[in-house]
């Protein structure tokens, strides 16, 4: 897939353009709402369920997009097969996308991803080829396998067309919203490498251009806060501490979802892991979703009270929920509701 | 309430009726699918995720109807409060209910009912009186608060307004299925008073005439089985060994569901604990849901065998998702999902 396949500035025009192309093959994830975390937050709270898409996290929009602009693409032959590099999520959503378009599809993955992610991929029908995250490449892996089996290779972030795919949820937000009567004052998700939110905060800032787009990442990989504050990519230590969010430790923000990043973006949260148990309790007492402490970041960010959604219309994407039951378990245990006597 | 407001044959009137009250006040819930529960299946399962509306389960829907339609009745004059007896799902469900119309609430709820159940009825401004389930009887204590009070007496299921309520469930999954561009084969929720399958039953019949409908018991409280073969209403034994399923406790169907079911139910199945907690997996694995376990049953039924959904497309309730972390925590452990290697 080359790289400069839109060279012009990325704009809500991709984005619609995306959700043309994904209509019938995604699930329009639902959102909710519940009163108690209405009442710890001070304000309004929406929850984007995008845990319930299909293969448990948002990535399949930005995959099967870009799967389908190559597929579409008449200045170049049809791909063999695909070829992604992924802790997981992205991994399963290339899988998917390539099963619905008949293609074989190998995944690059690291020996320590959750269970739930390695199978979850092998039984859509990727091969997966497991890696030493401290001693190998995984760039280096699937590069060579592209190059030897003439795949393509279907990047997690760092390109328009997958940001353009995970840019559909904000615009399924802002109509829900709006069909609901209600306009939205702040919206916040993830960042790892930067796809969704450039996306997201792309879409919703088209229907509403006031709402301010926030970000969240795990303490210790907060890279985009920094890069924020420095004005050009920061990366992580590559001695960063270890974090439960597996999903969200790629070392910088891309290129591509940078500038948008930067333009948009008014502020990142780096949150601990204890905030982020908190927020999966509160998702499964309150909310009856199964969230992955990647996903649950944002939604940790602003029950700790650091993201202020006092007054405030809050959009909050949970992005997956891909997560081993030993995990989940002991994050659970303690209901974050307030209890009451009669 | 007067048992005798809708003295004529219920019909999917009173459910189209019903959809026009609730519309705007409910969740209008997703319909969701796996592969790999197709795979196990053999055939299209389509997942009604009512575990995601507010309260947490589908009671909302039958609570607000009928409070709703009691305030419109010009011919009584309005009620002071509400008072109900449930063991969870219903007490939240009119708790919210009253909340809505700005209306006292009482509810009887069994001592040993879950917390997350009682927590989520306090927290919804309900008033609860706790009673000891083998010493006590809800409906007297009820009905002498509604004497006393003066308050009306919202009914669990024995009433054509409750059941009409849960049928809204019937008309959307309909409709999301036609969306969808198929035609369902068979429905299936859990059983136990039967205001959620008569309602279900009636509303997706008027769609689809061909729709066979079946329903889910715990065993040894499989009243309703034994009540199809009788011919007449049978009670579950006093004696009747404790279940996971603490929704599926009502000692018999009502007299308001009862001919509809009679009419339009080709089976009920009894399940075990063992296949609760695996649908129980199923749900939190695959379908990212937290579903409890009466919630569960009718997927017990499906993927342990007994309902055979070969060939065919099926579509299942998950009526609920109250559940405490600590019945949750041992029945997620073990991944029922098929392991594959590279």
């Amino acid at each position: 897939m080359a790289s400069c396949s839109h060279p012009h500035v990325f704009s809500v025009a991709h984005i619609l353009a995306a959700q043309r192309r994904l209509t019938g093959r995604i699930v329009t994830t639902p959102l909710l709402s519940h009163p108690a975390l209405n009442d710890v937050v001070g304000g309004r709270v929406l929850i984007k369920a995008e845990c319930l898409q299909s293969t448990g996290s948002f990535k399949l929009r930005g995959a099967l997009n870009a799967l389908l602009t190559l597929m579409e693409d008449p200045s170049s032959p049809p791909p063999q097969g695909v070829v992604a590099w992924s802790s997981g999520n992205h991994a399963q959503a290339v899988a998917l996308a390539a099963r619905q378009a008949g293609l074989p599809a190998i995944i690059v993955m690291p020996k320590d991803a959750p269970q739930a992610k390695i199978q979850g991929t092998r039984r859509l029908g990727g091969s997966v080829v497991l890696y030493d995250r401290i001693r190998e490449s995984r760039e280096e892996i699937g590069r060579a396998i592209a190059t030897d089996k003439d795949y393509a290779i279907i990047p997690p972030y760092d390109h328009q067309d997958v940001m353009a795919g995970q840019g559909t949820i904000g615009l399924e937000v802002a109509a829900q919203a709006t069909a609901l009567g209600l306009q939205i004052d702040q919206v916040g998700t993830a960042v790892s490498g930067g796809g969704l939110l450039s996306g997201v905060s792309t879409a919703i800032q088209a229907t509403f251009p006031q709402c301010e787009a926030f970000a969240a990442e795990p303490q210790g990989h907060d890279d985009l806060r920094r890069t924020l504050e420095a004005g050009e990519i920061v990366a992580n230590s590559v001695s960063a501490p270890s974090s439960l969010c597996d999903a969200l430790m790629a070392p910088r923000v891309g290129e591509a979802p940078y500038p948008v990043l930067r333009k948009r973006v008014r502020q990142s949260f780096a949150v601990s892991d204890a905030d982020v148990q908190k927020a999966m309790a509160w998702a499964f007492h309150a909310l009856k979703l199964v969230v992955e402490p990647g996903g649950a970041a944002p939604l940790a960010a602003l029950i700790s009270g650091q993201w202020d959604g006092r007054d405030k219309t809050t959009a909050v994407v949970l992005s997956g929920g891909n997560v081993d039951a030993s995990v989940f378990a002991p994050a659970i245990a303690v209901s974050p509701l307030p209890a009451c006597e009669d």
